[in-house]
């Protein structure tokens, strides 16, 4: 296997084992290569186009670095609705032009559905960078990767997703991937924004165990890593219900003295005031570098999908 | 002859015949390089800065390609207006100051004639990438290599253009560029967005044959070359005479059946609905391919200004 | 001696003498390596992230061309406040995150401190281009770099600051670079818009000698060296002394009929109308040549914390 079984990443759940498999062996080989400072060539004279309708910084650079990391060029819109869009232009259309001067294309829009329109508008890969409220694979893909690399394996791990698990397109995503593999489940979240019963059904159809909870302080004892995420004001009808549970959520480090002491803390980013600031400088607090860890996987996405 | 008549690129009148055979011939090597993947180095060490006071996308995506394609690095300003020019800088001090910074200059500007602004403050190689009604001459000739590259030559051929003749920047220049063929024109629009006196003279001067109607369907039946323009709702004093017009400048696909077989459909895109997208995959629908063609013709402009 | 006394570079005052010869010396090679065309690859491999939380295209293009023109790769963020930093990111967490992307960083920010704050966050080096009202330390760099090579030195020299001496963030750390130096220094500034104590000061216990005056004109006689800044409307209290004031500080070619046939006029750019147009050709008016060795003098900054 030296191939992807798609042309595009566009949802978590397209990976098989093997390609996920793959994926992150290539990735760990990047991370390797990047710190012994060795040249990458591979993607020399090949050009990405990150199309960003929406802004996203940290996505932005990361596969922007990912694919100057490998030898490549970029080409950067980085507020597209400034663009032929707003001439009424077709997200098709749009695609179709970009593919006369690119590889591959990144593309991070409001609208769920939208990487899928452009990747049906080219036979050039399509990276999805976030759809809206859909999708974000790249994102889970790094997740893993940094549960791997941070506790040596993934299966027989206690997973705790934790926040807004209605909304948060990461945990879905996250909780789909990781379905592939032999882990348990913590859903913690208020009762108002649990994870949807649509993704709570796939989990159960691949027989994971999963226990939903409001309480972040008792799934910090069973955890092994614990994902956290923001919970927005604007998600609650009621104001009163969200000041009851804001702080509730928040990650300290006096709370982290009842956790396992090889317990993982993971985070999205960018973070508010979900992850105390304390909690920084412990072993096992890995947000930063799973951020880090965006670059070597993308550029085994980028790799795998270009060469 | 291995260079071009002037330094900088700022109107499609400013080429010979030596000058257009040049670009077109150099242009079609790199399109042969491109598709065989063959690595080019041409430019390599040198920057091009693409300085966007207006945005326009596809425009700069296919430079930055150009110019990467060929080895070479960009600077990038895609909303020029946030930048010195809001602190009251004069175009002739932006422009000596990248002089500083960069190898050649794209601009982009919604003044007319300050291209040659910038073209007069340095004595690097400027391009025009369209300066508000006036030209844009990259434009034109990348629209003369796509007529030459669909229909095998441009002498002998009947060429419509079709749509707002009057303020069609796009139009303009093309018909200038054309006028150095044997070519025949159809000029279809509103009797109100007729083509301007001035370049109708200039067809009449080098003999080229053209005739002036607002019937596109009768165009279609003659034309060799259709080339499509947006009618904008603002550019009619009277919004019933828009109305009564708009739907006569629609190209659909069942219109085409009375075109001839060997019909070669073009369009500067961004396109709203002047061509349904039915007419899409049609082997005539030229206007992706139009658009793709800016990448080796540009490149063809910075090598020979350039190196 | 072939490093810098620091990791990063974030103020005038940080650099010792030896830190100043080494980089004038080595911008001096990376210039003359620029006019010979030489291919540099020093930093092949390496990545430069730009995050200008304010915008300021001349400073960004400027250390983007120098990555460039080394061999290195650049990731843009040319308007960062439409990012991460909106969504609630202090911004220690998102020079962590850009930790993981770049090898070195670029700040502009509007706050005083702000690039020490970024500095603390990374182990990577972080060069401040502007923190608000703060420090500029590579502006200061190349007027210093320009005054030593349109002067052949810069010990002896009489240097007239002119303009807003108050506020001007680029004449403070000038001084403060230039005490270093056997200078003279001319403040020539309205009374309510003198230099800050604290800099005049500093200038003092150097044993620098200095005087103060209201009048361009007597300064302009004894002047090797004439640095013009803005005066801006906004910092009087009162309306009708800047418009008495306005003009006293505008350089006319008519004036320099009376200053040192070999002075040397310089302006950080971009005037607005400080220095009449009709001085730009005089062999003394270097501010387009000051501009342009930004590029060799932060290659040497770059080359020096990077390589």
């Amino acid at each position: 296997m030296t191939r992807l079984s798609k042309k595009d990443v566009l949802r978590a759940d397209q990976f098989t084992r093997d390609d996920i498999d793959l994926i992150l062996a290539r990735a760990s080989e990047y991370e390797a290569a990047l710190a012994s400072k060795r040249e990458l060539d591979l993607l020399r004279g090949k050009i990405l186009a990150t199309l960003f309708f929406e802004p996203s910084t940290r996505t932005r650079l990361s596969f922007e670095a990912a694919m100057q990391r490998l030898g490549g060029r970029i080409l950067t819109v980085s507020e597209a609705k400034s663009t032929s869009a707003s001439k009424g232009e077709t997200l098709h259309d749009t695609i179709r032009t970009v593919d006369g001067y690119a590889d591959a294309i990144v593309i991070r829009h409001p609208d769920i559905g939208s990487a899928e329109v452009a990747a049906r508008a080219t036979a050039k890969p399509v990276l999805n960078a976030g759809d809206g409220a859909g999708e974000h694979p790249t994102q889970s893909l790094l997740d893993l990767y940094t549960i791997q690399k941070e506790q040596r394996k993934a299966d027989g791990l206690t997973i705790a997703l934790v926040g807004d698990l209605k909304h948060g397109r990461t945990v879905h995503s996250l909780a789909t991937l990781l379905s592939q593999f032999k882990v348990s489940f913590l859903f913690v979240s208020p009762q108002t924004l649990r994870m949807p019963r649509g993704i709570v059904g796939r989990v159960q159809e691949r027989g994971i165990a999963f226990r939903e909870t409001e309480d972040l302080g008792h799934a910090l004892g069973e955890a092994d890593v614990i994902y956290m995420t923001r919970i927005q004001r604007e998600r609650f009808a009621d104001a009163a219900e969200y000041d009851r549970l804001k702080d509730a959520y928040v990650l300290t480090r006096a709370a982290l003295v009842k956790a396992k002491p090889s317990i993982t803390v993971m985070h999205p980013l960018p973070r508010v005031n979900e992850i105390a600031v304390d909690v920084d400088d412990l072993p096992g607090a890995a947000y930063f570098r799973q951020s880090a860890n965006g670059v070597p996987v993308r550029m085994a996405l980028l790799a795998l999908l270009l060469s």
